[in-house]
């Protein structure tokens, strides 16, 4: 198996990529990675890194000099850029070269280059981006985290049955439970798309349990949430900053007595842990679902350990074929379709 | 002046809200309160409490026998139970017995029961729920709540209006930097809503900074943050739910090593202090805008300090004549828009 790895999407530069690349390959004997970038520029990087010759054998470079900026739409990047890391990666998807591209570059770019190069996966009309979140308890996947702004019901119910069955095979989970985020428990609250949403997924074969409210998210009792891309992509984001304001706000008491600085010494194990615990880099990326392949968008800051572990769940994703899973279930879903429409 | 206060409401009964009653009337001098619920049983629970006797002449008990519970759908409630708290309340206020009504109860129903019996400002086609939030800096506003969770651009228009006229009189704040929450910075992102939203807003005659992303809520770089009441609820649960999630994280890993529990001991007081700075029961309660009166909904959850500071929002919101400033400022932009519109 071998992963292609966008080395130059990263905020911080190649530097944390290629060294997530060499641990995932110290780690894991099962696949190889392609590394994508400038020809010259990688190669001189890694000769500076004085691999081991196990590893630099199953360590490769493909030629991709353009990359992707944030500032792009993502449209317009995959016209102009056929020579970006993103087009040259799910190019090599697309002929068999590679199995899978992780990019921690422009997300929304990964996903139009993907369905550019790769298409569809038949039946889906809306490809999304589905990442996991850490709670009290297992972590939740939360399907669409920002792809798709504006949804019909039917897509929110796709996002459903992806994600459902990403989980269920990337975490050997039997009957995941599925959630719909809303403002009020009851059927009958929420906004137009949400109602509608509701009766396609409470007729469907899932386990559906019910809307879930915002407060839901980070207790763990729920295995999948959907919601429109837009609200995925703010609940994230607020999430994110909050994080970081109280963390801020805390250390600002904190600095304020002596006392508290020495309890921090202290502390500082349990507060490591816990960060360490809702680190989004320990959940390595989120998978790009409904493209006709395997790719994975990571945090643009994310660190060697976020990089590794996305290219553990991209070969994860490979090698239990999360894709048949899919289809398998969409395939379910549109048989029983007429018979629960007269029910 | 005079203000109304639910005693019902509250999730924990009527002990914190009497109590925070009594804190606001020896705080404050330039008001009365009007006690709502079962008479006998108020008059019973007062005598209990030994008040001085000039606390006790300006706290005042209104019968209303009736209280409605979360489980009832607004316009069900407000049609159904006319000797309820909320609905005796706004009879008070739309009588001219009263000067505004504070409830920790059923906010959908508190706003409905406000419409009823007030009617909406001149102009204003939704009525919403506008809450304060902590920042790194000063804190923000954002509406809608929740009140209306299909919008149109218009709806959000008024929002920014009404929520900056608030603040803005509340505050004393001159001119409030408004932002529309949405998934990028730049004009073109976000759902259709939001993109037409952008228009108007960008017309408009408000201090109008752009789009806002969900980590920027809790910077402090903006007054208000206008959305539709679905996005606004969800990020408000998501943020509590976090919130409560990470403490419980965190109390969990430092009760896991005898160090660190040592360490908690030290650090407390500015665990305290900064529980304080984001705790909602300091920043009193979220102001119903766009109703012809006063009102102000309080967490279920609130505390005497919460009710007490939202008895003191309400007596401000009076005295600064907000409603007139909505009145103004709507005018003001109508008188300008065909101008705009040519532009």
């Amino acid at each position: 198996m071998r992963i292609a790895l966008d080395a130059m999407g990263g905020d911080t530069g190649p530097e944390p990529i290629i060294e997530g690349a060499l641990a995932a390959l110290r780690e894991n004997r099962n696949f190889e990675i392609i590394l994508l970038g400038p020809d010259e520029f990688l190669r001189q990087h890694l000769a500076t890194l004085g691999m081991d010759g196990a590893i630099a054998s199953r360590l490769h470079v493909e030629h991709a000099p353009e990359t992707i900026t944030m500032h792009e739409t993502p449209v317009e990047a995959v016209r102009r850029k056929k020579n970006s890391t993103i087009m040259v990666g799910f190019e090599l998807v697309r002929v068999g070269s590679a199995d899978a591209l992780v990019s921690a570059g422009h997300s929304g770019a990964t996903l139009a280059s993907a369905v550019k190069k790769l298409g569809r996966l038949k039946g889906i009309s809306r490809p999304g981006i589905a990442g996991m979140f850490p709670t009290l308890k297992q972590p939740v996947m939360i399907m669409d985290l920002g792809a798709n702004v504006d949804c019909r019901p039917q897509h929110l119910l796709q996002f459903a049955i992806m994600a459902a069955s990403c989980i269920s095979k990337i975490l050997q989970m039997a009957n995941p439970r599925v959630g719909l985020l809303s403002i009020g428990e009851e059927a009958g609250k929420g906004n137009a798309l949400v109602k509608e949403a509701h009766e396609l997924l409470a007729a469907s074969n899932l386990n559906f349990i019910g809307n879930v409210e915002g407060r839901d998210v980070y207790q763990g009792n729920v295995d999948v949430i959907v919601c429109d891309g837009f609200i995925g992509n703010i609940s994230l984001k607020v999430s994110e900053g909050l994080a970081d304001a109280a963390m801020q706000m805390l250390r600002a008491e904190i600095l304020k007595s002596f006392r508290a600085k020495i309890g921090y010494l202290l502390i500082r194990n349990a507060f490591k842990n816990f960060r360490k615990r809702v680190d989004y880099a320990e959940y390595g990326g989120a998978p790009l679902l409904g493209i006709n392949g395997t790719g994975i968008v990571s945090h643009g800051k994310s660190n060697a350990t976020a990089i590794k572990n996305a290219v553990v769940v991209a070969a994860n994703m490979v090698e239990k074929r999360v894709n048949d899973a899919i289809v398998e279930a969409l395939a379910k879903w549109e048989q029983s379709e007429p018979v629960e429409a007269d029910g």
